[in-house]
């Protein structure tokens, strides 16, 4: 049995090195890549692919996964190796279900798509789009249906990302979040807008970078085992549990976006330097969902990163860094300002209160094409008139409605975009349990301290890896199932504070 | 026919899909990676070659290549699947011939053995790696069993570097070079130094990094395919012919280092980035042979670079980029101080004349090794020995004798060296052949224009990848085969005019 489970940590290390391997190539294109590379490198990717799948559905991997059972069976559920099997068995399975001529044919048209994507959303032509959009939608349907037995046509696609979750758990989680939020983004949009001038001066890029560095290295991000790079969209990536990168962009007319965005993919670095180093190279040595990785970019961004006591630490050395910037600006004009909430059409610009939104529309949106209730055609003008309804506004055009994220051109529809209000929600969920078994967090914070609050998190969270899924950890880490009050409380008070809420 | 070239085709893209990725891989842990990432690449690598080597040798390749035999007779020798089926061939027969087994053992060794040169160099510790070399040499020689009939044991282990050369032949060349150069260097060397002040000089890094991608730029070096970066042991690399890259390292101290390093490095690049685009992911896509390549870098390093007319076009520029530290250095001097000849310790830091006895003693010392007349341990008195028979002065130390070097340390005893003087003698006949059939060179060189060298060089080298070997390639280009006398005449030239040579 020793040596079986040997053999097959050995054939999982291997796949694992390939898709690090894979990451690299992809890190590297947006970071540093020629423009010349760019064909070459699309057909290394696709052949890394193609061998690591290949490895990975080898029957021999199947008949070691069965020959384990009885070894599994014989392990309490939360030991390592019991972890391993299950993860394994489950990705396994899924690998198996889908045929590899057909994942060949959906990988070569995400690259057609996501090329076009590319052109026309500049463009603002969405009937460029349209007819892959078309195909998308019906290879994802496909995609589906090589796993019967769902109750809704979404729920294998969710699966990918958020196992466990469904459809109708998201819809009713999400439909009760939107009751409660609509009105809270009504009130604050309805008052005077907080005035963030402070952070549209000139920022040069350097010092953004350096400060950006200091923040994150003070938050626990571990340089030797990491290191920023600057990109278009920026990501965390990682090629080793000992090299998680991330990447950030910055703008030298708005100081919020380098800031944030590196709090926030340092918040993804955070959980995955934190993976217990026993599971390198295995399937455990990852995170345990899309909506419990972005709990922690949230987290780090916006729990941590957006709060006063945040501030009062580092405020004074932001001041110290951008002295001509900020002088008579004070940390409440400040707080305020990195706390803005208004109206927007971009998602990945939106702030904390009206980000769900964005989510929801397209969480229905995913739904409505799947289910065949919504026509591709027709997703322009729900989409504003959608947004009408929750934002009050509407997109002038598709380059900043339906065309502005590339979920939909670079991968399924269906399944892309839960994790991220999933994220939210539960990182409320975590911070509250952190704070009720540690209430010296907030004061430690003040002081730029912020150790205890991530040991928690990583004794809690992190060092788990994949070993056990979004529900599980909630419960173990929080004693409850996924819940949205904590995070509607959290709103509530932060920004109860900072507007009258009616 | 026509589908079993395909087939072969697409399994030498995968082949050269992974040996790319392998070199990216390389690349990132040479130039950003951190220190944590360093264990998991070398499991990455180790991964990577061994599926490589795999795929390669499976015998479905050798079947095609059975199979394709009368396709490749009924070819003109030099059509480019003739070509590609003679060297695909030639790779296939030698990796058939080294065991896996073997190969896997030599790959521990090696990166042990680099381990510990890395720690026992500055230490000056050569009995910490003398059990390392005597393993090395052992599987060196081990190596070249796998190939019997050889005429000299080293044969074999040129071969893999500089396919087709002998040691009997090399020899004969370097003995005949020697005889003619250490005349020179005693010449030189008993007259006063040149004056080099004018570069050790305080030159800051982002202006030398600036001034070095401009010059490259004017070479011909096309930043859409490629761009540079900074390492500790600069070289070349690449990921396909697409994404052809450099890298470099800067002293703030020394003006010489990034500058010819980057212009050395661009010669390897330019090699490269003038490969058919037809050999796209085959093995035809690469240099001929360790001794051309080395011929490209060279010429464009010291031909080209260290050349009067090249800072006729160039030194005002430089002056502009650096006016405090230039001003009041004539030309002629700074001329004269980038040519400085002076016996010194370390190979890399040679300068053209006194290079090739740097290269020279340690081939004699490969084939002593190899045929066992020097044992290991008395290495290092040789090499002092040697040092003082040849350049008048004997190292201080070990760190800066015999362990200099990486090469005996990463890779085999033998096959090493010889590639380096190879190049510098053929570079010079090249130049020679480019210069008959273009005397412009030379003055469109002082107007910083390349094109017509570089066009030339492309025609009948860089085009042809490894489609022939370094004698076809010399004697189609030059129509001689491989000859001394065109670097003879070029250093006695050159050195001549700058110094009273008797």
């Amino acid at each position: 049995m020793k040596k079986k489970l040997a053999e097959l940590k050995t054939r999982l290390a291997e796949i694992n090195d390939l898709q690090m391997v894979a990451s690299l190539l992809d890190w590297d294109q947006h970071t540093y890549m020629p423009q010349g590379g760019a064909q070459a490198r699309g057909r290394q990717l696709a052949t890394l692919a193609k061998i690591t799948q290949e490895r990975f559905i080898d029957p021999a991997v199947g008949r070691l996964l069965e020959d384990l059972r009885p070894y599994e069976e014989s392990l309490s559920s939360d030991a390592d190796d019991a972890g391993l099997l299950r993860v394994t068995r489950r990705d396994y399975e899924l690998a198996l279900k889908v045929p590899p001529k057909f994942l060949a044919e959906f990988h070569v048209h995400i690259a057609d798509s996501y090329q076009i994507w590319t052109q026309a959303r500049p463009a603002n032509d969405f009937d460029r789009v349209r007819p892959c959009l078309e195909k998308t939608l019906d290879l994802s349907r496909r995609m589906a249906g090589f796993f019967p037995g769902y109750e809704h046509i979404a729920d294998p696609l969710i699966n990918f990302s958020d196992y466990g979750m469904k459809a109708s758990a998201v819809r009713r989680l999400f439909a009760e979040l939107r009751t409660r939020l609509v009105p809270i983004v009504r009130s604050i949009t309805s008052q005077p807008a907080a005035d963030d001038s402070c952070l549209r001066l000139h920022y040069p890029e350097a010092q953004q970078l350096k400060f950006a560095e200091e923040v994150v290295r003070r938050l626990g991000y571990d340089f030797n085992r990491g290191r920023i790079d600057k990109t278009h969209h920026p990501f965390m990536t990682k090629f080793s549990l000992g090299d998680v990168r991330i990447t950030t962009r910055v703008k030298e007319d708005f100081l919020g976006e380098a800031l944030f965005s590196t709090m926030h993919e340092a918040g993804h670095a955070l959980y995955e330097q934190g993976i217990d180093r026993a599971f390198e190279a295995s399937p455990l040595g990852d995170g345990a969902s899309s909506g419990v990785h972005e709990s922690q970019s949230r987290t780090w961004e916006n729990l941590v990163g957006r709060s006063r006591g945040f501030w009062e630490y580092f405020y004074p050395r932001l001041q110290a860094a951008f002295p001509a910037q900020l002088k008579g600006v004070s940390l409440e004009r400040f707080y305020r300002a990195v706390n803005k909430v208004e109206r927007s059409l971009i998602r990945t610009d939106a702030d904390e209160v009206t980000y769900n939104l964005h989510v929801m529309l397209r969480f229905d949106f995913e739904l409505a094409l799947l289910e065949g209730s919504l026509a591709v055609r027709d997703l322009p003008e729900a989409w504003r008139e959608r947004f009408r309804q929750d934002f009050g506004i509407a997109p002038p055009d598709d380059r900043d409605g339906v065309l502005q994220d590339v979920h939909w051109f670079g991968g399924t529809i269906g399944g892309a975009f839960q994790g991220y209000t999933l994220g939210n929600i539960l990182s409320a969920q975590f911070y509250d349990a952190a704070l009720t078994a540690h209430p010296e967090i907030p004061e430690e914070m003040r002081q730029g301290r912020f150790g205890t609050l991530h040991g928690w998190l990583k004794e809690n969270i992190y060092r788990h890896g994949r070993k056990f899924t979004m529900d599980e950890l909630a419960q173990s880490a929080t004693g409850a199932p996924l819940t949205i009050e904590p995070y509607i409380r959290y709103l509530g008070t932060k920004y109860g504070e900072l507007y009258d809420l009616r």
